[in-house]
């Protein structure tokens, strides 16, 4: 049995009335019992941002009509938040993140980093001058079949890779979004989501998940992208052709227009050796074929997982563990690496969280897709 | 967004170190933030007790050797718990929640009710005497696919029910236990278990869930009882042929010796209309065929789910949500029928509880179960 | 590549115009091109009779308005057939069986063997009698993977077998069936079919092909049939449990009125050492675990498929095959057997064809269920 | 039932020992009793063609060394063979096809077209001075529910279509072939298989198969070829992005180094109304999904399965037909379509066999793949 370890004071922006991500967020902190949420900048409407931490039992002088005002304020309590978590639309992100990490209080934000490549830079440049930790929520990373493929591949299981099959598909933007949906606004206005509309909400995310399991340096892309939608001002479904420096080739696919798909991330590997498959939406067990032998099927804990670290599983095989199990990963794994900040000892724990560098990487890929598409799919370098 | 209403205070008898469904129960509680974990009797080693106690954070006063103790005390203080979760192997249960329901604290406590059916009895005055909530956690009954399934039956979209399949299998025990295997030690132990086995440890959840999808009322069984492995003490297989009042028929099977399977509870139910499927290990997804059409995929939160109460579903479809999210739901049902008990207003909200009820019934199944396959499954009265 | 092979002539009984199974046994028999049909009686109506087979192409001087009368002439020319495939209703089976058999001509009869007990010995007999072979289509036998299961039972990989798990569910009988049907008109008419409705129809095939592959000897078992729709005359669910000499213990189920199957015979082995499962419905991959190891995907003639004999794969892993190739399997063997009777060799080949034996124990099987479930469910001895 | 007609006489060229295809359309040309084979210069080395000649029951005089002589010799036989399949490998399909068109014997000749776009062009003008039918095995489009996905499309039920993703994986290539793998060693030789690899043997297929099913017209391609395995002279993976004159715009990839993929062709199509999803090795079922509705599965010849001719389904839902019955088909069709060129009314019956044109197109999409691939992947017109 670990240790008892004190919860680590959480506060928010974003994340008030009718948000999707920030509940989620709330969620994964709250699953290990490693956080408590205690300050908020839920919405930019004071009125909304008051109703909400009251939902959420904030303290009325812990809630904050501004996240500037919250960060420096937070920044002077002695009590103060020691970490936040960032849920507002991408456009807001980087002025956010500055002002906590300025102040030395650890950001937890929302993919893509930003809704541009300026403010990404900037984002950099604040992240490097920060001694704040910097921790993007790529949460698909967090799933523990994810941590076994990487494992695997890092371990010559696959031989050398070569293909990268990754898709992400969705359907809730077939039809023009209702006027009213808050989720559908945003997201595909190009002022508040960015220039990437399917490529920068979803398919950043299968872009670093295929990074991240196949270790492979993106050497570049191009792109078709399209917006079937009429009057839609972001692409809703995009075509991407890969090629890593090492020498593998891929395919993605993102779209939010393919009927009959939730919320569909898969992620086929293939080497020299063997291959592996996964999918998101079931996501306790993965497929491995050693080339010439039968194909396995590898369930979340059991037989044939590999040993993860404890933190990353609560439960025994055949009991499914899933998306706010794996995004509570990604909240277990920061509070390792921000308890190793406080700590005296200089050894660091090891962790895979997504930061800045994928951010960059993300912004890169949204930037290339939208270049490449305006120039009839031409090769656009990632490098 | 909800009114923000404070933690309920929880105190935990059992569920120490190395326990696996403490740390479930824990965890079920945290996610919605609606407990408090405040007090234990962690372990009935009393160093071990403190141990625990301290590795989850617990004030050394709240920490307890014995669970009787705790119920005095707890009982008296201002801030005293207001629910206790009893999750001990089965033999202790009753002396357990004795203690607590008298002092009208509610009880939230593992399955099956008891060891034995005197045991049994005893509990069953001890909750209608007290004031307090007796809560079962037949945690399946959360998922919220079953609770759409039983919506399905009670619309009469099956029509007249008339098959019940349902199987929970496992392969854990296919082999004879290692001594040091803890989970194994009590769970083959008769004396800590009770006299069933596989019956008792997981034949009780399938027949729970299946009762509780289709609203039957069981009115016999026959049970043909197998303990495969030499030495084993109690059954590690069963078959079961099932009759209820209402005229369906079923069959359960369960097996803790059948490889393969890690924790495969799966209900099939077919009427005069339509058939539905589940299957636990895939839980967003279930199969409706209206007869004569074509078979439907039906998700969590997808499209055809009905509208489930808001406490039940906690992201959108692909989003998969597992084990421990239908855990949970168990315990916002809680949350809300305790907050019911503390409130001025006479109207209680509709919950599905499972409860002393579900309790006796479940010692019934194991009872029969046991008494028939010794008369070489001769049917047994359920009524 | 083998040595050519005249086809042999191929007489049938029954399968004139609407019939289901009459046309299955003729694909069959073409596949692999080892027959080659001259005669039939194909109706017992002879105008059917005549435009049947006009219909297939036989000469009129070979199309027979009676089985006797076709086996009498046959058997006297020169070239009259040396096989004859009998696809009528079940009570006329023995009738037309033993024309052929005392005459010579090897049978190839659809299962159930006959519509009662007393047929069956007079079968029996007749099989007995005559030096011509008598095979019954129990087809599902034929299915590559399933010799593939029979074989690694047969050298322990599952080690001692102790839990069969079979059963077969259709759905087409869930209603009363319309008066024209004629499939369903036979089918559930005791006179014609026998006893057993959905046990003799469906659960002999089942019965048959977990002792195919397991190998084990049917000790005893318990029924519980039900006829859930009006007016039926024979059972159309029935939920039965087996013991076998050898200790295994297992269930059966099978329905015709289970919304959402179309022909669902499942079979799943559970032994000391190993697990398998496989479904008819997508026959071309079996799931095979040996226990505390990851679960393998079998296919046919995929990794991992044991080296059949020729005549039962056509194909690569990949290219599907299905129900008419498992039963023109049966077809591919009893060509060989019949041609080992022709020869002059002493020697016989090796083949698995499912006869009189089988015949007799499908025939048990409806019996006692029957009989066990009229006595309440009561243990029916079938050695 | 239907009217009896003659079995067409049959002659194949190539086809000899040790081939793959031949021997399925052997078995595709027997399974409905359609045809009959008589004839055959089934190798182009005379002791094989004699030996294989005599293994399938050819008369002598019908076993011919070369298929120049077979053509001359069966035109003058008044009962001379009325439609030949080819089944060489592709670079001699041209060179054969000729001398049976102009001697007005159908051709069945199976895919790619020709080797070489100059044979195809060849190719193309002794189709269109023939009287005889030219049909190209796109064995694929014979499957019931290609059929049934292609009149959903017709009938409007997705809409309009806008996203095509096709796939065709293999892994039989992933390491260098033996050198004494036959089928490895042409289909891997630019001078007999043509400079496409992957692109020719499946990616045809692929790309075929999604043109039938929407009905769409390709307007360009862009591709990205490799050939992973060292010394390989043609791709064996491709990954290509389409486009189509009406505005949809797909994904295609192929590969035959993707460990665990043993004959994985997919379709999935998703339109402004709905998406269909199907996966050739599980043929019998496709998923539908009305957007907004929950997703159906729709199985061969069950509940939703559309009216398709009598000749394309021999079972009910749940008896899995697969590969070969899908090939059958095609050979079905062409039975229809041979015999109405020999009828003497005028009205022509409906068919959907593939021919010259999907051939041309075929050879289209090679070459532009092959091209693009040169030229760093720019788009190539297809139109």
């Amino acid at each position: 049995m670990s240790k008892y370890q004190r919860p680590i004071r959480l506060g928010m922006v974003g994340g008030g009335n009718d948000a999707f991500i920030g509940a989620v967020h709330r969620i994964a902190a709250r699953i290990d019992g490693q956080y408590h949420l205690i300050a908020g900048a839920l919405s930019s409407t004071p009125e909304k941002a008051q109703a909400s931490g009251k939902a959420l039992g904030l303290k009325e002088d812990r809630t904050y009509d501004d996240f500037k005002a919250m960060a420096i304020r937070e920044a002077r309590l002695k009590d103060g938040i020691e970490a936040v978590a960032i849920v507002t639309p991408n456009h807001m992100h980087m002025a956010a993140a500055r002002e906590f990490l300025k102040r030395g209080i650890h950001v937890i934000c929302d993919k893509p980093l930003t809704s541009n490549l300026a403010d990404a830079r900037t984002m950099a440049q604040a992240v490097e001058k920060s001694k704040a930790l910097f921790i993007l929520t790529h949460n698909y990373t967090g799933y523990p079949l994810i941590r076994q493929m990487r494992d695997m591949v890092t371990n010559g299981d696959l031989g050398e890779v070569r293909i990268v099959q990754v898709e992400y598909s969705q359907d809730w933007l077939t039809e023009a979004q209702p006027e009213d949906n808050k989720q559908a606004g945003w997201r595909t206005d190009p002022k508040r989501a960015g220039a990437g509309g399917s490529t920068g909400d979803i398919g950043t995310h299968a872009f670093n998940l295929a990074c991240f399991v196949t270790g492979l340096t993106p050497k570049s892309l191009c792109a078709d992208l399209q917006s079937f939608v009429d009057g839609r001002q972001v692409d809703d479904n995009a075509h991407v052709m890969l090629r890593f420096v090492e020498g593998a080739r891929g395919m993605l696919w993102c779209s939010q227009v393919a009927p009959g798909n939730e919320n569909a991330l898969r992620l086929r590997i293939y080497g020299s050796k063997g291959g592996i498959e996964w999918d998101q939406e079931n996501p306790n067990v993965m497929r491995y074929t050693p080339f010439g032998k039968p194909t396995e099927l590898r369930t979340r804990a059991g037989a044939g997982f590999a040993g993860q670290p404890e933190h990353l599983v609560r439960t025994p095989g055949g009991h499914p563990e899933g998306y706010l199990e794996g995004f509570a990963n990604i909240y277990a794994e920061a509070a390792i690496a921000i308890r190793d900040t406080q700590s005296e000892r200089s050894a660091k724990s090891e962790t895979l969280l997504p930061g800045l560098q994928e951010g960059l990487m993300g912004m890169k890929f949204i930037d290339a897709c939208v270049r490449s598409s305006t120039r009839d799919a031409a090769w656009i370098s990632l490098t």
